[in-house]
């Protein structure tokens, strides 16, 4: 077997800390705009059957056990204890988390903050900002454009003595669809008046200029990038990532699949551009290790960076994890059985892919000594 | 093994009365617009070697014989006793079927009815309309602008009263790449009066706005309406499937190789949208599990349908349904193997794609209680 | 075990004739416009892991040994005796050498010409001529629009008596994105005069119309005409195929992927289309069998070519080669295992895609008997 270390989540959100009935757990294991179609659930999935093989015997249930027998114990443990013994059992020892995030399903005082997930499982915290955010708080704090911008700028260069990277969820689709170039200061301004002019407080940012603008000062803070790539073609991404070239800020292109192995190939292509390989696993579930060998075809081991994406359930941290390191296993293992590879450098591999290409990008030091080699 | 229950196919077609020689039915067989190149032979695909392996046995030949040794035992049998002892080895219990359609190839009158296909396979079958046929027709019997929009609206309402199904090859092509939405009354006018203008009786529907427009009267009927994706990118399913949300009509894609996994996704994306997971296979052969594990990746498996997609040769109809339900064993046996799912949820999950999706879409029924378990 | 023949290599360069030291041979390997990412090494890749596989043991070391010493060995015996044992060792008998090449890393000279590689690799060689070099030549040469136009058609024609293939790097990207067709004179001469009044000896062309006008021109000709897809979508080819159906010429699709599944495809759409296996399969190493077998869905098997793609790095050659035979033998191996396909059907296809169908397509006769059921 491959050794897989403990892992560096370098996506994650906090979790709930209210009890969940089995309607609630299921809409945010669905994760979808809406409920199940008729006749449907969404445990009937490959997220759903994964929750089911992985997270009941953290609790002391059997695998596969029905999702109201497993509802029923994580209430009678408490929300509390049962993220704990989940959390606990996931094999991560460092979540970097997307904080104070927006989103139609999101009340953000629900979440954990990062201090509270770390000691939940004890482990290691850190802040990822998103981009938007820091530019909607910015307004809403700002009487005139020049405030504004210069409230941004400030907030921004804040953030990243702190922070660890920046993350932006509207660059691919909006913000560089057109153009991947900084805009000048007067369409920076002229866009900013117009937003300000029609925006109420709370609204969040969906024009293309700034969004590009706010992603252009954060690149220039020389601080990892991590952008959403959805379902959208890549091809964006290759432009900006050309424009970019030489500047000193990684990008790192969060959920690719079903188009994973063209972010691989853009990891390949260019020196900053890394991809994730962990966020698409929870989705695919029994599928997982296909879609990681797919991603490991054109990515140089080096550029690849494990992430649950989870966000509300710690379920989906464990799964996400749980999936990756057996997928990983599995893969690489097979590969040296194959004759294909050296045992040697799959266990380097492995390595690289759970923690250290992570700990490298995003400066968290070496880990402990004894994290190694935690199969 | 997993059981896998008597199949609904939910798109196919008639099959030929005439006997074939050789070439007719190699023609039959590649389903290209020519000949194929020289020094190639359309035997020599997946299709080709999947037909090759399926159907010989069940003419009392030994499988991956050679085409002129099984096209001459198909013709001593007769097109007839071939096509019954095809079909009803092939395990599908309910063809849906697309009646009258076109297509360049295509005589309608050379193809078996859907009553005839359900005496020759022991089956039911129940039929699909397509919607630029009926589009066609009521412009073949009207006098003017009026009497035609009239028609039309009549002929989707009154096909709405029989048929399970609407079908359309060229909504995603043609009708839906610029514009989701539904036409409005002068438009729509606008674009027939152009169209009966310059139109000779029997040419086929190519104009955009009226091929949404067909499309949209299809949607209020509430009846589940099939589009064929063909090779294009389904991205402008995306923003016709936001706009149909809620309005009760399913969108069952079809035909989504080699982007079966958008396909898929989307299926997961909207509570009303349906992934087809039969076509691809036939064209697939020995890569069909492959295949099929790629579409079982995101969409919820109760989305998920099988269909043969088959037209002309049984053996197409034969061959699908064979490859699916041996692709459906081994890769849900691989994932109860593997531990990540449990036996049970196998069976069901295969229950539910192979024909319990279909019978709650379509409202079949549900089935012959001794077809379950049937493996 | 299924019989691979010797194969022909239809798309590949000459080597280096220079000793290398361990950072030229990196930034060979990785083929990228830069270098490594910081902490990074182009040897961590799948492909750096097959030619570490693959490559010492022709040298006498064993497979994955360290880099560095795979390097002292090979500047030990020489790049020349390194050379002959790699391409001895990879079992090509035929290269078709893509010639007087440009592109930002090369210099002409460095590379050998057709006849050292087939000397040193003990192989027959012939040429593929790149269009765009021609084009850069007649304009080298020329004074006015009239003499490089009549230069061109010339010089198109002079190389289709010798070469077996033209090539065209830049058709996909820049020359049929916008329109599939020839332009006429008039559009021709003006892009003529635009071009050469601007240009500078030496420089590349890139003018969209003309490398429409060339690629036409060799189209004429009847040669078979290979093009690069690199990372763009191939829908642009299917337009240009249609528009070139029938006129005589066959179209080879090169480097496919990951949109390789959509290349195979419009192999099987058009009888004139070709897709090539072989590319693709160095840079993903030992995933390369699972790439084969994707490739291998939808296109007829007379349809598919294998190339290296190899430039300046026998390794490249080897590697590929190697890792080809190797998914060949493991791909079809397991449909024989599973039933699907017959065991001779499987050694028919194997040398199809080896050699036979190059050998049919490119004109180079039957090969050597003996070459047969070298496995």
């Amino acid at each position: 077997m491959t050794d897989v270390p403990a892992l560096v989540d370098q996506h994650c959100h906090g979790v709930l800390r209210t009890e969940l009935g089995i309607g609630t757990f299921e809409a945010r294991l669905g994760g979808a705009a809406g409920p199940p179609a008729p006749g449907t659930t969404f445990f009937d999935t490959q997220k759903g059957f994964a929750v089911r093989r992985w997270c009941p015997p953290l609790l002391g249930l059997e695998p596969h056990c029905p999702p109201a027998r497993y509802l029923a114990r994580r209430r009678e443990l408490g929300a509390l204890e049962a993220g704990r013994r989940l959390l606990r059992g996931s094999g991560i020892s460092v979540y970097l988390v997307h904080t104070g995030s927006g989103g139609p399903l999101t009340e953000p005082s629900e979440l954990t903050e990062p201090s509270e997930l770390a000691a939940a499982g004890a482990a290691e915290a850190r802040e990822i900002v998103p981009l938007e955010l820091l530019a909607e708080r910015a307004a809403d704090a700002s009487g005139t454009v020049a405030e504004f911008l210069a409230g941004l700028a400030e907030a921004v260069h804040t953030a990243a003595a702190s922070a660890v990277a920046f993350t932006s969820a509207a660059a691919v689709r909006q913000g560089l669809a057109l153009d991947p170039r900084a805009p000048g200061p007067g369409t920076v301004r002229g866009a900013a008046g117009r937003w300000l002019a029609g925006r109420r407080t709370g609204d969040r940012l969906t024009d293309p200029v700034l969004i590009r603008h706010v992603l252009w000062i954060a690149v220039a803070t020389g601080l990892p990038v991590q952008l959403r790539l959805d379902d959208g073609d890549p091809l964006p991404i290759a432009d900006f990532a050309a424009a970019t070239m030489g500047l000193g800020a990684d990008l790192v292109l969060l959920h690719g699949y079903p188009h994973h192995r063209r972010a691989a190939q853009l990891a390949g292509a260019f020196p900053h551009v890394y991809a994730d390989l962990g966020h698409a696993l929870v989705h695919t579930g029994a599928r997982a290790a296909a879609v990681l060998a797919e991603t490991l075809e054109l990515a140089p081991f080096g550029k690849l960076l494990f992430s649950s994406g989870a966000r509300g359930l710690p379920e989906l941290h464990v799964v996400a994890a749980r999936i990756f390191r057996e997928a990983v296993a599995r893969v690489l293992g097979g590969f040296v059985a194959d004759g294909a590879w050296a045992r040697a450098d799959a266990d380097r591999v492995a390595g690289m892919i759970a923690a250290g290409n992570a700990r490298r990008i995003y400066g968290l030091g070496d880990g402990p000594p004894e994290s190694a080699g935690q199969g």
